[in-house]
């Protein structure tokens, strides 16, 4: 099977068998990481910008590991609040690193939509490395890649995503991901932050966190922006803790096997307890060993789709 | 022939001849770009450091593309307005970077003359990135090669150059490589920031823009700072656009070939159109291409004026 | 020998033949800036994180430079104040760090023993550069280094260290190393900044400056930080100059082969003067170049070290 997109935009527009490429193409990177050299040509003399328009250290850090492990020339462009090279529109930016001829731009934008918008009108390749509240969808293959890797399958699993699901892309990346792979997928939050039009795309909504992981196979605990708080969208860390966060009591009842996922980075004490997060069922490291080897298998695909080089090149 | 240079600190010191080698050095250099693998072992164990004392995106990726195709190890150093190195003497930076056997050092400053200044001083290849309203060699020399691609000749052409001339370390870049080709220089803009003792350098001073374009090759737009109207140097954006704006009534009357040039990054409405700006006069996205392999050529032949190697190497 | 560390967290824990090691391994890697190409594929494929907590301009370039000629993947993690990856523990950025399988983790920490409590829980090499008043164990490396290679031998040297002693890392390393290879080591500074708790490891504590440096082979001056004063700590620059600062006048009746050392950056005009610091004596640019040998050397005794790789890799 060959990949046939140009741009990772999200897990919507990917097919099950797509998603399952991208998963098989991973295994053997992943591998690479215990050998003494972690390192592959396969992208030698391309160029890949990683522009940043919103802070982040941990998924930058990530993607860049994983172009330079593939031998690509990196550039990083983050820039928070501050203006890109002085105040120019969003489009001639990237015009502008085409123009340079990037062949893969990495891009997270606090806009949803950005990517898409940007994949529209250049020719580099387009990856999505989070667009506001829409998609992360890297980070959602390496949700999917972990749980296939530990529970050998994803079809039938009952997996439970719980906290601040309206505001949260990597949300929404994995259920399209769980939903497309035949996974059973759960919601439970504050009903402020859980909006019932979810039930739409065929998840389950629940009040009752206990009632929803009893006999679950993967809890994914979303991290909590504190600043939602002052947003009044739910009371307190203590009551959103006391409802929603996830101990060793709370788990005293459930599946002895429930894998717990987190994608980092953790407020420890609030969403997550000491003893949960460093406990035998966290698979929270493995995540972020395996977001190198998505992003590696994802770049690696894209690149197989460039535009065709030179028939005279070297 | 062969580059004498140890520096390149700007174009007035350069010949027509000299000038002429760093156009064609470019030429394969582009080519590359073509290439599914694009980079060159050229300067591979050399140690290129970007020293940015004033904010640039565009120019410091430029570098950093065309360092890392040719192979080179690559630094950055980017310093706004804090202090480098706690609060450390320029000299004693570049010392230390010296001393660290950087081979070749690209700096941009807000003050005239620092390149020059560190060229006296050290034994690094000193790169002129742009200093105060001096030069900034590099883009004079894109300019001229995207010129001269485009019209196959650059001596007898009619290159108007619109804007902030007073200001302009491009401008001034760009009136001293055209002048060496042989071009005939215009330059317009608001009489408080076209100062009339550049006649003296042989160009010729337009208060028309109409006038001075009719019969025009080439209109280099210059980027105008929104800072000057503050000063008073211009009265309006309103106002500069009416006078100095190009968009597409202007260029009815003109030559139909006419090139339109702006470094970058665009007030797009303001000194430029969107029309002109994504017309098909405009080659502002080729002037960004040909800026890596002009910066790859000015690095290839400095490289090959280092101090000497020790002659028992590898 | 073998080199059986896996972090270099200090001088404190190595003997004298371990110290001994690094020096000899890191001349080699000096002899390599003499040439054309100065880099060896010795850390091909391995990764390696500066991740700064403190700002720093050139230790983070000497290492960066370590790193790259070496020919690691090399990735940078700075942030001064702000958070890193938003409010994330310091344990569980370097647990993440450690998932991306970094290979060595170069942390310079505003807090004394940072380096040593991530030794304690992560699999990755830590190399110690800087933590609070507590080491700098590869500026005290390159300084033995400079003397060695400037003066034959280490021991039975008399070296005095001038300056803030009780705040400075950069002494207390110079200390340890010193000791240990047989140097006697003098202390001289404001009794506010010299401990006298210093004598119990073996050091002479001087307050007559020009007594103790009339029969020294080094003097190594520490640069005084401007906020002691605020602090109390002395009373004014000038006094501090009149009493402490090293200038040509100073120099007139001492050894006349002594050696200047500073670390940097230098308070020109305050802790040393123009003639002594561009002088004969000063060894201070040879310091800097030395500083990258001995990175180098540090880096590849460590990443002989690191956790065995899988036996079936290519």
């Amino acid at each position: 099977m060959e990949f046939k997109h140009r741009h990772l935009l999200g897990l919507e527009p990917l097919s099950a068998a797509e998603i399952g490429l991208i998963l098989d193409t991973a295994v053997p990177f992943k591998d690479m990481f215990t050998r003494s050299i972690k390192k592959t040509p396969a992208l030698r003399g391309k160029t890949v910008v990683n522009l940043f328009y919103e802070p982040s250290t941990r998924t930058r850090i990530s993607f860049e590991l994983a172009e330079k492990r593939l031998s690509a020339d990196v550039i990083n462009v983050q820039t928070s609040t501050s203006s890109v090279v002085k105040g120019e529109s969003l489009i001639d930016t990237v015009k502008t690193l085409e123009s340079m001829k990037a062949d893969i731009i990495v891009i997270r934008h606090s806009c949803a939509g950005v990517p898409i918008f940007l994949s529209k009108r250049v020719a580099a390749s387009i990856v999505n490395a989070g667009d506001g509240r829409h998609e992360h969808p890297t980070q959602g293959l390496l949700d999917l890649f972990t749980i296939k890797e530990k529970k050998g399958r994803i079809e039938g699993l009952k997996v439970v995503i719980v906290g601040d699901i309206a505001n949260s892309r990597v949300a929404r990346s994995n259920i399209w991901g769980l939903l497309k792979l035949g996974a059973e997928v759960r919601l439970v939050g504050p009903s402020t932050l859980v909006s019932p039009g979810f039930e739409k795309f065929g998840v389950k909504i629940y009040n009752d966190l206990d009632k929803a992981i009893r006999d679950a196979d993967v809890i994914n605990i979303l991290r909590i922006q504190l600043e939602r708080m002052k947003q009044k969208l739910f009371p307190s860390i203590r009551e959103y803790n006391h409802l929603y966060g996830i101990d060793e009591k709370r788990l005293k009842d459930v599946n002895p096997g429930v894998m717990i996922m987190h994608p980092g980075p953790m407020n420890r004490g609030i969403e997550i307890s000491d003893l949960v997060a460093d406990g035998p069922n966290a698979v929270i490291t493995e995540q972020v060993t395996n977001g190198i080897a998505i992003r590696m298998a994802v770049l690696y695909l894209l690149a197989g789709n460039l535009a065709p080089a030179d028939p005279g090149e070297e």
